[in-house]
């Protein structure tokens, strides 16, 4: 379901200015309308399988990325790019594919307002 | 030739506030003198050859990336970074090595201006 | 040593406004309090070897990337993440583990101000 699919990210963040990422769900609330930059690192660990992991606007999914080598310890699913969020809006990484068994040590997952409109 | 190599990225655009992108070309035009920051995530897909891809701004490459995995369904050609561009400069993407025979799908480009000079 | 495993990219550079990157020591250093954005792209290039790079801040590894792959030509350890700096804070990348023998062809490494704080 869709929850157990959500990648939480509580022990990587750095920088949570304003606080619109929230830790304990892993969502970033936009605090107001505007254009913002999203950046995702989803790092799987002595995994074989697949992973597929979006950028999930309100839901949708906007932008996604792969890894897939079997033969890596360690491989990063990555993406970037840019979406326009209403206040309120809510942003989040989803696992569509496979899982992260071996944890989301060294996954990063940024974002912040480039300019509001 | 260079048309020919030129990746072309219709479908994917998200945001284009300012219409500075152009859809028809897939070619970003500065609208003033500034710093911008380009990010680009080009997936091949069910392709044994590797992929070499560039951001080139007016005509000149600048930054360059690589995929070249053969046993992977998915793998992005990906890179980032910073260019100085006057107003009218050009900016787009280009596959220098290789062919995106599975489509453009799931890749991305997207730029903005980080602050006027 | 520390000394030997810091990356330098001074062939790399593309942008420098204000000066705050230092080509001689590949060190840049925050020119006021913010929230700063930083992305590095490092390629390996011909080698077997799994290489691990760090963007240190003040000393401190707060994110790692890793490029493990044995049978491509090139592959990019890549990362990307935003960090809280005071002025005369210092960012850097570090090489933790592997080496560069195919040299920092094609890698980057670009930061900016997202705001001030």
């Amino acid at each position: 379901d869709f929850q157990d699919s959500q990648i939480r990210l509580q022990e990587t963040i750095i920088v949570n200015v304003g606080s619109h990422f929230d830790p304990a769900t892993s969502i970033f609330v936009a605090p107001r309308k505007g254009v913002y930059s999203f950046s995702f690192h989803v790092v799987k660990v002595y995994n074989r399988q697949t992973i597929q992991v979006s950028l999930v606007l309100n839901g949708w999914p906007v932008i996604s990325a792969f890894a897939g080598d079997q033969d890596v310890t360690r491989e990063a699913a990555t993406n970037a790019g840019l979406v326009i969020m209403e206040r309120g809006d809510k942003a989040y990484l989803k696992l569509e594919r496979g899982n992260l068994m071996g944890g989301w040590k060294y996954s990063t997952f940024s974002g912040f307002l480039v300019f509001p409109l």
